[in-house]
């Protein structure tokens, strides 16, 4: 089969450190353009400074990688799936669950391929997890990411907006994990999300679930935490305790460790691949879901300003 | 047909004004039971202070209706769809996205009905509505729901939590309307949230939503309307405005007008029970699905304290 061409729309730090590398060491793909309003120099690829000027261009475009931010995302894809083109979406795959919906009804309508991807989902202890607890009965999940905002997001005041989800912006990759790896669907039940002064999304969040088995599901997320960074979840079950660490990379079985780099993005281009070429889309909300339920459903608090 | 065996479950105000006339009203049904923890007297019904007790009884059931708030739908519901019964869901159909998708997987594993109501929808100038509106180019859609709190929900603490969800309880009902009238999937790109500074839920919100041709849909939302009420969807197209009144009961066309009295639940439990005969679900989340959208999106501001 072909190479995929693929486009890399939106040329920031993630696309640079992590779909680059992918796309140049899977074969089942090969880059010829690069769209960017700002700094559109990849070597040896032709730039465009924006989308329109790509399909008004001679190169042959079968599909784009989508890694602007997600206030603009919704236009920028549906206007490749409406060219027949195939859209993988960086993380989360848009500012609302509803223009999701509308891409992937854009999507089978125009019979494309629509990815919504997670990359926390192909980290490397992900998927042993999910296969060991589908034999477990699960007891308790807790859901711990403490990081410390000045360090993974200096001076990003977009973050702070309603779009940029504040600490739900890390919280969303343990959300894309925990739906992934525990057997049932689990739903909100309480939730306090804590809003600086000055800022208009949560700088820490507390929040409880449950499935239908009446498990208790916590998830404490705080964006204060100096010192020790924590990215863990821990599932106790009848046979022993679980514990994800390090955002999926490094699983803690009963009896056995799982552990390898950073595999994600490799991961995600793999899955890529294999849904275009089966003609399918995976478009799987729920992490968005569970936010929009903490936003919905949550009371809000007003802590201290938060200052960069 | 041997008429579905219905339990109504939450004898409030709602129960008695609607459901109860409808049910009556259906040879379809046939109502069985009440279930209620406070005011559980229906004449002629045996009445049970739990779904439990009306399980363990030698009542049979193949319905039960959910009349009680979102807050504890969901438990509710979850035992009566694993005892093999289909559930008739009051709007809103759950407190979060995220139960309302555990309800449907657990009503397909069971292969019962789950109805998620919206009862706007077959208020009687709607289904007019939807059928002119699939020959029409739209150009503009404005949805105004203004009313007056003290008069429609005079002293319910509850409507001003989170769960309730605050203007947006009869906001729901336009988006209702809206999403089943309009042909194309729409979402929302702006929303200001005005909250009153001693209550967790709006009193007010501007909405601006848009389709995947560009349509402009406004929403203004207000509950501090005194005077004149206003539940109006106003729809300019290229041939000439349709105007929907009265939350749907008036439909008034460039020449032509429908009104009809009140028909919403006698629709509801007529489209109930062609559900039940076809063994299918009608679970439509996408109404809740714009107001988790807002509260994720929208930016939220401090108003004037209400006082009941």
């Amino acid at each position: 089969m072909a190479p995929i061409r693929l486009a890399i729309v939106g040329v920031g730090k993630i696309a640079r450190d992590q779909h680059l590398p992918s796309i140049a060491g899977n074969p089942a793909f090969t880059l010829v353009a690069a769209v960017s309003r700002h700094d559109p120099q990849i070597e040896g690829v032709p730039s465009f400074a924006s989308l329109d000027e790509l399909f008004a261009s001679d190169v042959k475009v079968d599909a784009i990688a989508l890694c602007t931010p997600p206030q603009v995302r919704y236009e920028l894809a549906a206007k490749a799936l409406l060219r027949g083109c195939h859209v993988f979406l960086e993380k989360p795959p848009g500012a609302t669950l509803s223009e999701v919906e509308a891409l992937r009804a854009l999507a089978d309508e125009h019979r494309v391929t629509l990815f919504a991807s997670w990359h926390s989902r192909f980290a490397a202890g992900v998927a042993p997890a999910r296969a060991w607890l589908t034999e477990r009965d699960i007891r308790k999940v807790q859901i711990i990411w403490r990081e410390d905002v000045r360090v993974w997001h200096p001076g990003q005041a977009w973050i702070w907006e309603p779009e940029g989800l504040g600490v739900f912006d890390p919280g969303i990759n343990a959300l894309s994990i925990a739906t992934h790896i525990l057997p049932r669907p689990f739903f909100l039940t309480a939730a306090t999300l804590s809003v600086p002064a000055n800022r208009a999304a949560p700088i820490a969040a507390d929040l409880t679930f449950t499935d239908g088995a009446g498990t208790p599901i916590t998830m404490d997320l705080d964006w204060r935490q100096t010192g020790p960074q924590s990215w863990d979840i821990i599932v106790e079950t009848d046979a022993g305790t679980l514990r994800l660490a390090r955002g999926g990379a490094d699983l803690f079985l009963p009896d056995s460790t799982h552990s390898d780099g950073d595999v994600e993005y490799a991961g995600l281009y793999a899955h890529f691949a294999s849904l275009v070429a089966a003609g399918q889309s995976d478009v799987d909300v729920a992490p968005l879901r569970h936010v929009a339920d903490a936003n919905l459903r949550g009371t809000r608090i007003s802590v201290e300003a938060f200052e960069d």
